[in-house]
Parts: C-alpha cells; sequence; structure tokens
C-alpha cells in the first residue's frame, strides 16, 4: 500500500499533466428495505442506514443525520493525515468529535420558520503528536481550508433532482 | 414498533405542547485507527471509513464522501415514507441514486479556484406505487423541502471548530 506522502506525490505528478486525472465520479444507490431502513451500494461495500423507534425504525444502523456527521469527522481525520504530510507535520493520530442540532418541526413540517438540516455543528479535534500546538494550529488551518465535507457543510452544492415514476 | 404516522401524530402533539421536545442533539466521535482509516461510534453503533488505495487506504469501507452521499440518498428515502405517510400518498419503495463530481485538486491544494467539496450533485429517484405521476411529483415536493440532509447540502451550515492539543 502506497503511503501517504506517495499518493500526493504520484496524485501531483498525475494532474500536473492531465488535471482530469483529479476528477473522480462519487455514486451510491439502493432502496427502502424496512419502514425507514435503506440499504446502499457503495463501490464493493453495503450500508445499511436505520432511525431510531422515535423515527418509526429500530435502530439496527446509525440514521442519515448520523452519517452525515460521520462523513465529517472522519473526513476531518483524512484531511489532517493529508496535511500533515504534505506540510511536514508529524502527527501520531486525531480524535475528533462532531454534535449538531436538529430540529425536528423543520422535517416534520411543523414551522415553516425552522430549516430540516442542521441548525449548528460544532466540530472538536485534537491532533496528537510531537510537535507544538503553533503547527498544529497552522496544520488545522490548512485542514479546514481543503476538506471537502466541510466545504459540503459550509457551502451550498448545486444539487439536480430528478424523478422517475415505476413502470 | 409504532408505525410511521403513529409517530407523525405522537410528534406532533409533542412538539404542541413543548417545542423542545423536538430539539435533537446528534453526535459522533472517534479516530485514525490506520493510515486514513478512522472509526467512529454513533450511538450504539460503531462505524469504520476508509480509503480506496489511490487515496492510500485499503478500500475496508467506503469513504468520507461516499458516506456524505450515503446520508443524502437515505435521508431522501425516509424523507418520502414520512411525507408519503403525511400526504395520504400510497408508497411501497423508493430507489434512489446519487452521483456527484470531485476534483481532488481542491482536496490536494493543487488548484485554488477549485473546491475541495462536491461541484455538483444529481439525485435520481424511483417512487413505486399505485399512485399517479401527478402524486408522486406532489410528494417529492414536500420532500424536497423537508429532507435535513438535501438541506445540508443545498444551503450553508454554521460549523463551528475548535482543536484542542493533547497534553
Amino acid at each position: 500500500m502506497p503511503s501517504v506522502s506517495d499518493v500526493i506525490a504520484a496524485t501531483t505528478d498525475a494532474v500536473a499533466q492531465d488535471s482530469a486525472k483529479a476528477q473522480v465520479l462519487v455514486r451510491t444507490s439502493g432502496h427502502l428495505t424496512g419502514t425507514v431502513e435503506t440499504t446502499l451500494r457503495s463501490g464493493r461495500h453495503t450500508v445499511v442506514v436505520d432511525e431510531p423507534a422515535a423515527l418509526a425504525g429500530e435502530d439496527a444502523a446509525p440514521g442519515p443525520v448520523d452519517y452525515a456527521l460521520i462523513a465529517l469527522a472522519s473526513c476531518q481525520a483524512v484531511t489532517y493525515r493529508f496535511w500533515a504530510a504534505k506540510l511536514g507535520v508529524e502527527l501520531e493520530d486525531v480524535e475528533v468529535a462532531v454534535e449538531a442540532d436538529l430540529d425536528l418541526r423543520g422535517f416534520l413540517g411543523l414551522n415553516d420558520d425552522v430549516r430540516p438540516g442542521f441548525g449548528a455543528v460544532r466540530i472538536a479535534v485534537t491532533p496528537k503528536g510531537p510537535e507544538s500546538a503553533e503547527r498544529y494550529a497552522e496544520l488545522t488551518e490548512a485542514v479546514n481550508a481543503h476538506c471537502p465535507v466541510l466545504d459540503l457543510f459550509s457551502n451550498p452544492t448545486p444539487v439536480e433532482h430528478r424523478v422517475a415514476v415505476a413502470a
């Protein structure tokens, strides 16, 4: 398995010659497999998503909004790993905790002034290693400027929605 | 297990009496457990996130951006289920496929004009059941106005970031 530094060097070289090499198509698909349980394919993986009993599920797996935070927390961790390698900052581990406020009145249409999504999100990260607090602060600044899922949370993404009715 | 209609009725009643009943705190936490593998807790569940070899991982699990799409696809499915019950639209199943464009030059800092997150996202849904195309179109409109993760993708969410250095 190539190291993070190998991957950065190889990708940087490949993209310098052909920027199309940097284009990735990410996808998933699936359907309802229970009252509110969804089963999805993602590459060679199968992922189950469910809801707690309070939302008519069986808590067989995390829910959609949980997976959104899992995406953010893990993206932060990976971006710390990559940018630590890029900036030459030693990083032994990084702990990430994410929490978010959700007001179900938005989802359930009980108050039009309440957005359906998260009202606010809070991230706490603890980078671990021998470097100074200043170096980890510098690393954090680079991470937050380049973390794909933090960008997804912080800024609007154009979404095109198409509905097909089954034959 | 209560039905979706039971949950909607009970939550609507509870929230009418005390809007604090609609407030949910969603959270996850964990740390790097491999080169780019992260292991996170979400309620009683443990979720592993990895990357493909092209990003220095072992493809042990979907990656952060994959989980972001899994969150969106499953949230669409659950929101179809809830709003079908709310609007009295019969729904046997819903298929959801999501794809997104990602340009790794943003993540890797190779071009400052490229955003780190998704450039665009496309959702295709196929609601299944005996209703007319018009009824499913009406349902889709309600779903897209109330889907928490679609809101997260489409609109900015305030994110507060705090870094602590390990003692």
